[in-house]
């Protein structure tokens, strides 16, 4: 059974597996004590800590486990802006950061700091002027991922910690979704990762502090791991990820290759064999091993559960499949449509079959939930496309008005499309919606479909969102 | 080879071992996802999480597992705080808690807070109506232990969970030591715990945080585990935590009378094989598995090193097993001796003839590292002790002065020893000494020798201890 949610988690790889069960009756015992079973559990920490850093590229006492790259991130932005704090309490981050970075923002600007988040292009990469410009006197950290974990987009580090450096503001680099490929290039300060996205097991993050970078651990103390992660460290899952990062290194270059002309292949066979589709992310500066996109007129959760029952693990960054019913931010902050989302991350070893039966099944599966939301039929006579709209529809000379309150992702947009062929060309059409989805997708539907889309307005009950017929 | 510090951490269940084995294949994805492997991990997840509470005595949904006992305990704590920051910020606290309680304690003073230690008495228990008495209209949060982790008193819980609920105080219990031989009795408010500790793997701590009480998780936001516990859920480690800690509860009762036998007959052999030694902590009203003691003239290192040469793995409160270079906190509340000092904590399935191996070696041990401080030897006349103080002394009529400056513990107690046959009765012995250790251990001395400890007062350099010979 296809398993293609690798960013999500990988599957544990075969060297983390052997290392933590030969660990388990190695290293349970507390490496500061003094006896035995302590001397060496020190010995594995020490050896897991030396290999980690080794495929970092940093120095052994520049690196500390954590429980997980959550709590490295969270660490890591909270002890950076603490020992800064005297030059100010501004942080920089891009838009398409990994939650646990933007809910780190979140709790400094709660806290009184204040907070720019620099914007992505269409492809979901921050320019690195725009980036180099958001950085001021006061500003005390910079955050940037070194790969987009839902589109796969490379960001340009080495570049933005060039410009971070000059401007003398350290710069954090969330490598979670890349360290599995190869080490981050540049003079970043402070790295972080998760070692269960390279085929770690779960419960081990990494935080790199280069030496010279001020770091104040916040919270109460703990003489462990430098003071900067408190508990019990967890050894065998230390050790396995160590291990496996080490091993996942040694295959990594054919490995990309391989899956790299995998998600090529997926690109440009989703984009031929299913309508009204938006493949999204950049294609060439990317991870080897994900792809992005999003289809019209179909619901994320009907696509996942449809996928799922064929037998094809996927996630997907629509709305319906968040519990906050909004769509994923990255995908907002790219402008790019949100219903119909599909992420694909192949595990390392996918087999290209797999890939194929994906493709296969793929373009049936959307039909399929079209169908069952009576979609548009993409080709076919826009007036014979439906059999009217299923929501309250206004029609007044040369304007149309579709109420689409209350109706979640893809209504709305398959409501829009419904009724646009009623208008001549130089019309309008405005969609009153409530879905966060709308927001987004209204504008996106009109770029793929060649449409104008006018603009919103707020209403007392939901938004409504005017598009102009242009062909 | 055995193991005697289970109280720092336990090796691993076998049924740990076994669950922890078949989970990394079936719960390594992540439990929010809609496709299968999701699914199968959340099933896992909620198994667990019901085994868990059922073994607490709470609701599933009170309890949350967090990557460590430490992390259950700093996070507890500062939520707890945080929630009633209107009603106060005063902290109530033993004397004796686990340094995660103190460390959180610490930070929450630093933060502005106020903090009242409850002392305990000198078998390490809190009294119920001093911990009452500690209560105040501002205090936000009591904390205490079930149970002390390095002399294994047990504290009067119910009866003080009883006066905070009287006094609107939530409790919280650190159960880390406790939780595998039963659960805590009383109306607490929260408690913690620490996987490792039962048999579990590390990387598992509990924080349970009962329906009605309030809490206000603090730092950067992360949806799962009720918002209380950030990062990816480390559910191999959470499934094995959970199936070991049913399975101790299962053979607890049987093997707590067992273990606490074994604890009674070392309790017993050591006051009679080891001269000038001090048994700590309650006999009766205790853990089963752990007891604590304290030999004159000895330095814990020496010890430790000794017993981990003979075989055996115990741990120390002494100042000189510490990075700190000071007793432990424990020790010093209560009032006890505290060089050569070691805990003895038996894992579960320890055999009688390991206990009674130890027992036979330690008294050799102990005078082997006597005899190389060149202490002076029980029941010999004390003129003949040694060859004299290897420090300064300084003598005057009916008073000795030694300067111990710039020695370690138990050097400056070996030298008291040394010259107060030197004085007549109704003399002094002066003690010049800056180890930390010497305001604990010569008041403990003179306690054990039916000796007068007069006073000590600040020098320039150092402190003065006066000893006065009664006998």
């Amino acid at each position: 059974m296809p398993y293609f949610d690798a960013a999500s988690a990988a599957p544990l790889h075969p060297v983390a597996h052997q290392a933590l069960l030969a660990s388990l009756d190695e290293g349970w015992a507390d490496p500061a004590r003094l006896y035995r079973e302590g001397r060496r559990a020190r010995v594995l920490l020490d050896a897991a800590r030396e290999a980690a850093a080794d495929a970092v590229g940093c120095r052994p006492d520049e690196l500390v486990f954590t429980p997980s790259g959550t709590h490295a991130v969270h660490t890591g932005i909270a002890g950076a802006l603490a020992a800064r704090r005297r030059v100010g309490r501004h942080l920089v981050t891009s838009a398409v950061e990994h939650s646990s970075v933007l809910h780190s923002a979140a709790a400094h600007a709660a806290d009184g700091g204040s907070v720019t988040e620099v914007g992505v292009g269409r492809l979901g990469a921050v320019a690195v002027g725009e980036f180099a410009g958001a950085l001021r006197a006061d500003t005390a950290l910079a955050c940037l991922q070194s790969a987009n974990h839902e589109v796969g987009t490379e960001q340009p580090v080495a570049d933005v910690a060039q410009q971070c450096r000059r401007a003398g503001v350290p710069l954090l680099v969330d490598a979670a979704q890349s360290l599995g490929w190869g080490p981050v290039d540049g003079e970043w300060s402070l790295l972080t990762a998760s070692a269960h996205k390279w085929g770690g097991p779960a419960g081990v993050g990494l935080l790199v502090v280069r030496k010279g970078v001020r770091f104040a651990p916040r919270g109460a103390a703990d003489e462990r791991e430098q003071g900067r992660s408190p508990g019990f460290v967890n050894l065998p899952a230390v050790v396995a990820a160590a291990a496996s990062l080490r091993a996942v290194r040694a295959e990594a270059q054919a490995e990309a290759a391989r899956l790299r002309e995998l998600v090529e292949r997926i690109r440009a066979r989703v984009a031929e064999s299913v309508a009204d589709v938006e493949v999204v992310g950049d294609a060439v500066r990317r991870l080897p091993h994900l792809v992005t996109f999003s289809c019209l007129y179909v619901d994320g959760e009907s696509l996942l559960h449809a996928l799922d029952a064929a037998g094809f693990s996927v996630s997907s960054g629509s709305s319906c499949t968040s519990s906050t019913l909004t769509p994923s931010h990255v995908l907002r902050a790219m402008g790019v449509l949100s219903e119909g989302n599909v992420r694909v991350s192949l595990p390392r070893g996918t087999a290209a079959e797999e890939v194929e039966r994906f493709l296969e099944v793929l373009p049936g599966v959307v039909q399929g939930v079209r169908a069952e939301l009576g979609a548009p039929v993409p080709e076919a006579p826009r007036a014979a496309a439906g059999a009217g709209p299923a929501v309250g529809a206004a029609v007044a000379a040369g304007a149309v008005t579709v109420d689409a309150l209350g109706k979640r992702c893809p209504i709305p947009v398959i409501e829009l499309a419904k009724v646009i062929g009623d208008v001549p060309v130089g019309g309008t059409v405005t969609v009153l919606a409530d879905d966060a989805a709308a927001r987004l997708d209204i504008p996106a539907w009109c770029g793929m479909r060649g449409q104008e889309y006018v603009g919103e307005e707020v209403r007392e009950r939901g938004v409504a969102y005017v598009v102009r017929r242009v062909s």
